[in-house]
Formats: structure tokens, C-alpha cells, sequence
């Protein structure tokens, strides 16, 4: 099997990447070691910046996005039992963003793909990537099933390969050297799906001595709710009642606020973890997402970084098409670790203002206080997180 | 001896609320342990922020800082070989910081007191404040010498006792109960006064790999040079040289920057420290400036914080002489604290962008430039700064 991009894994990232090159008239394959339904299903993240909405409108991938999304103008920042709004365009001459699953970005990018597109291939593991220091790099995958049930080990020979394949991909694996940043922390989200009308119209971040607490929601009648847990804690200690008894402590406020309380469908602990690979590139592979670097979800930054490497690949494979020029192509790596780190420092600090650290000193903990007193009392502070939140620039 | 007001310390604190009391018609006694000489002679900050300069000009202190003093509208940043200038009045609605030095500052209103104000007493030694619950509180004191040196203790009684003795005075033991919050950090700054003239304009923050160093200036033709060292060292084993040798390094950049050399007239270790008392009051004990708060000195804070609290207490004695309400002096220490932890933010976010902590993380050194990066290129992100580089809101 040939083609001009092979892309390892069929997230969002790998899915946009196919739509953009098809637009481009670049031609790939898309290896997807789960099955179609898996990858629906799969629950992630929920907040498209300003950025990755006009991507996908442009992409002709944001029709659905732009009739079930629903556009945020604004957060809350919910401490000491007060509420301070964020109000994205009046900070940002007019950015938002959109809530918007990506279940629903990838069921989108799917139907576009299988339609329209080159060959979207589920159930198809990448094992390898060879000869990315080559013109001919090769992607060895089974296809079809695991070995001896079916499966038949094939190779995908392509001008680029593309590792949009996670954390645990193997495209990383076979950038040789560079070097890893990383952060652990010492606690984790328990996190819940449940049928109930959100009980606030935009997201709220609460931060509360006994931990933080965030509300969401994937639509008009479907919440999604988060509690700060230790990193090891078991989702099955955590019985509906107490989950909701808990985020009513920590969403408290003086001002009568209330919790709408629903059937659970979906119950699990996410850790928290900062991690960052470079390069994101060696000679013919080149990483994006999760492949790439991690952040941790209080930023909602995961899924927008992706795209913005996939659109910065995208841009560089077509420049070279057009003008003969490798020069984008060789600038990836640093093009994309600029807006990464960016999203890093975002991430860790919005992670660090609002969780409960254990074994924090008590100067810490009133640095934390100091840090959501400027964001609502200076315009300026404000501003830098409302930037942050609806997007740093691609490219 | 007796008195509304009892002051303890003539440093810039003490001096200041004298003055400020003495405007306000209210009699006040200043207490000093040291010499006049000594006083006049110890180095310390050197940056006034746009609010203290208001003050010292509205209290009738202005006139030769405003003569001698250097306006300076912004300050350097310095990394990667690079320079950035961080353009206070443009970011703030034109406000800018005067570079005139604490022991100037000290001068100035130690002639004005000696000369219209109030007893100002040296080498009077605070033993105890007594009685900080009651309505007349006192202040023991040993006048004139050491004890069995022609000293004799004496008593101050007081309406009021203002604590501006500084971070080891005796007056933060007469308040009972509170707590502290404290950060030590690992390192320390080496400084020099030299007799040469600056080699830039402005102030420059420089951060390098091998640590933080800063520009600083007491006059057109004395430098003050700072560089990051390891907190137990030993000023005698840096020679002239040596230090001329790193700050060279330290500041280098790719575009001919060049530092000017000159002899050494003083050379010593600062350590670094953040630490807040709370409250800042006890009955009638208010605690003012260091003996309530230190901060590391990278955000130019410290002599700043002190005109703060000591014009928040002037302003509510005052409201009481003329209303006969409580009401601002009961708010004392949570009107300073507001600020004081902005401040303490501020001091922290400049020092850990800066200095290059031991043992830090990769991942960490990544999210420092990151920093940096942002600051200078979101004007949001540098208007956060320049405004709490030239000072928060007092009251």
C-alpha cells in the first residue's frame, strides 16, 4: 500500500489532518488501531477554541458544529463562595469559544472522510514506524484483527508519516534522541457524564479548600461535572450520592446558586500529567497532538493543540507542493513548540490557581488567593487568561 | 514620655508616618535604635514606585528627589541574548517609578522631622511593647547607650504604637496569636555599589543560565549591580574581577552591549526571603512595612509596601480624629494585606521568572521561558507586569 501521508491513529487530530491534506489534494491513509464505534464513543475533551471552530468551518467539517455547539462567551471563576465572570469578546475584541464534544468533531470528520476522502482504516495497529530518517518512510501495521485471529501484518509506504497515534502511539518511538519536559500531579479528576440540564449556562471553575471543581456540559441536557481527587482514587469508592453531595459543597456560593442533580452515565478518574516531546519531528515523521505533549484538562487545550500542529503540517506540505520549498517543513517542530509551550505554561497555570496541592504551605495557598484577585480586579491580568483561554495563534 | 502616636523605627516606614501624622496635625515620637549616621548610610531599595513618589511630593518630601531623583519609564528585559523593554507609561495610562535611593529618602525626612516635626529619638532602643489590648498602650525603651554604658530604660506612652522596626524589631512579639506564611529560596544576591556609570539607562533584569543578574543605578554615576549566587555565600570569595567577569556573561547579547567597569565601594549578600505576618494589628499596635512582610527584593517591593501601610494608617487616624470612627482603623491590616499579597505575588512570579532555581526541572526551565516569551508578546501579559512594577493601588 502506498501513499503520499500516512497518519498513525484516527483522533481528531489524525482525521482533521486527512480532511485538510484532501483539501490540499494531498492524498493519505488513515491507520486506526480501534474500531469506528470505539472512536466515537470515546470520551475526551469538549472545548473548541475560536481557532480550531474557524478550522473546522473552513475545513467544510463545522456544518453540525455550527447547528448542536453551543458558543461560550465566557467562564466563571467561582472562589470564597463568589462568582467572577470572564467575558471572552469584550476582553478579546470579540473571541469565543464553542462547547462542542469530540466525539462529535471525530463522528463529523469521519463521515466526511469515508465519503469524500482517501482510505480511513479502523482496526488497523500501527506497530512501527521505519526509515523516518528516509525518503521512504513505512509504517508496518496489522490489519483486520489481532495475529492469529485473523489479522495480516501489511506496511504503508508513504513520502510522510504522520504519528497523530496519542500518548501511547508508537510514532514517538521512533524519533530517535530529543528530549522530554514533564510534570506529574499528585491528584486526578473524577469525572461525570450525567442526563441534566447544565445548572449554569457557561463553564464554571470553582476553587474550594477541600479541592476544585469544574462544570461543564456536552449539550443542553447532558452535564459534565469534575472533582479534584487524590491521583489513586478509585472511581467505584464513589458512590453517585457522595459525587454530587461533594460538588455541591465545592460549586457553594452566597448568592443561593444551585446544583441540578441527574442519572449518572458515566463515571471516571483522569490524571493529571504535563509532558512535552522534542523535536516533533525527525527527518520524514513528524508528531502531533498527544503523540507530542500532554497537558492537563484545566485549560482545555488538548484537542486545540492538536489541531493546530495538523494545520501547521497541513500549511508546510502544501507549500512544498506549491513552491518546491522545504522551508515550513523544516520549521514544524519549532513552529509548533512555541504555541505548545504556550499552552503548557496556560495549562499548568490554571492548574496550579485552582487545585488544592497537598502538602501546600500556607504561603502557597494564599499566593493562589493573590493570583484569582488580580485576574478579577485587573483587566490586564484578565485579559492574558481570556487570550489564553479562547487560543494563542497557529503558527 | 508621652504621646498620641509612638513610632519604632526611623527607617522610610517610621520617618514617613511622622511626617504624614505631623501634616495631619496628630504629635507623634519616633523611637530609632540606631545612629543618625547609620540610618543615612544603609543601603537598601532604590525604586519608588509612581504611588510613593505621589506621596512623598504630597507630604512635603519631594523636593530633592524630584530634583535629583532619575524618572525612569520602563525597565529591560533580558534573555537568550536578546533585550525587550517593558514601556510603563504606554502600558499604564502613563505611569513611570523614580530611581531614588532608600538612604536618600531616609536623609530627606530626617532633616524635615529634626527641622518641623516631632521628637525623633536615636539610639533609642524598643525593648517591648506593653499593653497593645489596652487603651494606652507603651513602648520600654533604653535611651542614650547600652546598658552599664549610660543607657537608661524609659517609658513611651502612647495613643497608638505603629511597629516600623523591620523584620527582627520587638513589635510583631506583641501580637499575639496570627499566623505566618513564609517561602525561603535557595539562593541569594550578591551586590556591588560601584563608581561608574550605569551601563544602560533603565534598569535591566537579566536571566541566564547561569543565573539571574540585575542593573540597577543610585545616580548617573554609581552603579548598583546585583548577581544571583548560592544562598551561604561568602562575599569575600568573589573577587572585583570575578564578579566584573560574570556579570559580563550574564548580560551579554548579540548586539555589542557592553558593561561598564569601575571600583567597588561596597559588596555584600542579600538573601531572599517572602514572609507575611497576619493581621498587621493588635488593639493598638499596627505593624508597618518589613516588620509585617519582607519580599525578595526582584519586584522593587519592599520600601514601596511600607508608604503603603503607614499611608493607610495616617489616613485612618486621621478619619478617626475627625469623625470619631473606628471604622479604617479596625480595617487596617486587611486593606494593607490586600495589597501587600498582590505584592508578594508580584515579588514571587518576577523572582522564579528570573532566577534559575537548583534542581529545577527541565520542564520547569521550559515553562520560564515560556514566560518570558509571553510577556513580550502579549500586551495583555505585559501590562500585568508593568502595572504591578509601578506599583498596586494603596487603600
Amino acid at each position: 500500500m502506498r501513499t503520499t501521508v500516512g497518519i498513525i491513529g484516527a483522533g481528531p487530530a489524525g482525521l482533521l489532518l486527512a480532511r485538510l491534506l484532501h483539501n490540499a489534494g494531498i492524498d493519505s491513509v488513515v491507520l486506526e488501531s480501534r474500531d469506528r464505534a470505539y472512536v466515537e464513543r470515546r470520551q475526551r475533551a469538549g472545548i473548541l477554541e475560536q481557532g480550531t471552530v474557524d478550522v473546522l468551518r473552513a475545513a467544510g467539517a463545522g456544518e453540525r458544529m455550527d447547528r448542536e455547539g453551543l458558543r461560550h462567551d465566557g467562564i466563571e471563576l467561582r472562589f470564597d463562595r463568589r462568582r467572577h465572570r470572564v467575558d471572552f469578546p469584550a476582553l478579546t475584541g470579540g473571541r469565543s469559544v464553542m462547547v462542542y464534544a469530540q466525539t462529535e468533531v471525530c463522528k463529523d470528520l469521519i463521515a466526511l472522510q469515508l465519503t469524500e476522502g482517501g482510505p480511513l482504516l479502523f482496526e488497523a495497529e500501527a506497530l512501527a514506524v521505519e526509515g523516518a530518517g528516509t525518503d521512504r518512510p513505512r509504517v508496518r501495521f496489522r490489519h483486520g484483527g489481532a495475529e492469529g485471529a485473523g489479522g495480516a501484518e501489511e506496511v504503508l509506504e508513504c513520502d510522510y508519516v504522520v504519528g497523530c497515534d496519542g500518548f501511547w502511539g508508537v510514532a514517538r518511538a521512533a524519533v530517535p534522541g530529543g528530549r522530554t519536559f514533564e510534570r506529574t500531579y499528585p491528584f486526578g479528576w473524577l469525572g461525570i457524564l450525567a442526563d441534566v440540564a447544565p445548572s449554569h449556562d457557561e463553564l464554571v471553575y470553582a476553587r474550594h479548600d477541600r479541592g476544585f471543581a469544574l462544570l461543564s456540559m456536552r449539550s443542553p441536557s447532558v452535564s459534565r461535572l469534575y472533582l479534584q481527587v487524590p491521583a489513586d482514587t478509585d472511581a467505584g469508592d464513589w458512590s453517585d450520592e457522595r459525587i454530587w453531595d461533594e460538588l455541591e459543597r465545592r460549586f457553594e456560593t452566597d448568592d443561593g446558586w444551585t446544583l441540578n442533580r441527574g442519572p449518572l452515565t458515566q463515571k471516571s478518574v483522569t490524571p493529571m500529567r504535563s509532558y512535552v516531546h522534542e523535536p516533533m519531528r525527525h527527518g520524514r515523521l513528524f508528531l502531533a497532538g498527544d503523540a507530542a505533549h500532554i497537558v492537563p484538562p484545566t485549560g482545555a487545550k488538548g484537542l486545540n493543540l492538536a489541531v493546530g500542529d495538523v494545520v501547521t503540517f497541513a500549511r508546510a506540505l502544501a507549500h512544498r507542493t506549491e513552491t518546491g520549498s522545504d522551508d515550513l517543513l523544516d520549521a514544524y517542530s519549532a513552529t509548533c513548540l512555541r504555541r505548545v509551550w504556550q499552552a503548557e505554561r496556560f495549562s499548568y497555570d490554571m492548574t496550579t490557581m485552582l487545585h488544592s496541592a497537598p502538602g501546600a504551605t500556607p504561603f502557597e495557598e494564599r499566593l493562589q488567593r493573590a493570583r484569582l484577585d488580580r485576574i478579577t480586579s485587573s483587566r490586564a491580568a484578565e485579559t492574558d487568561l481570556a487570550e489564553g483561554y479562547t487560543g494563542f495563534p497557529i503558527g
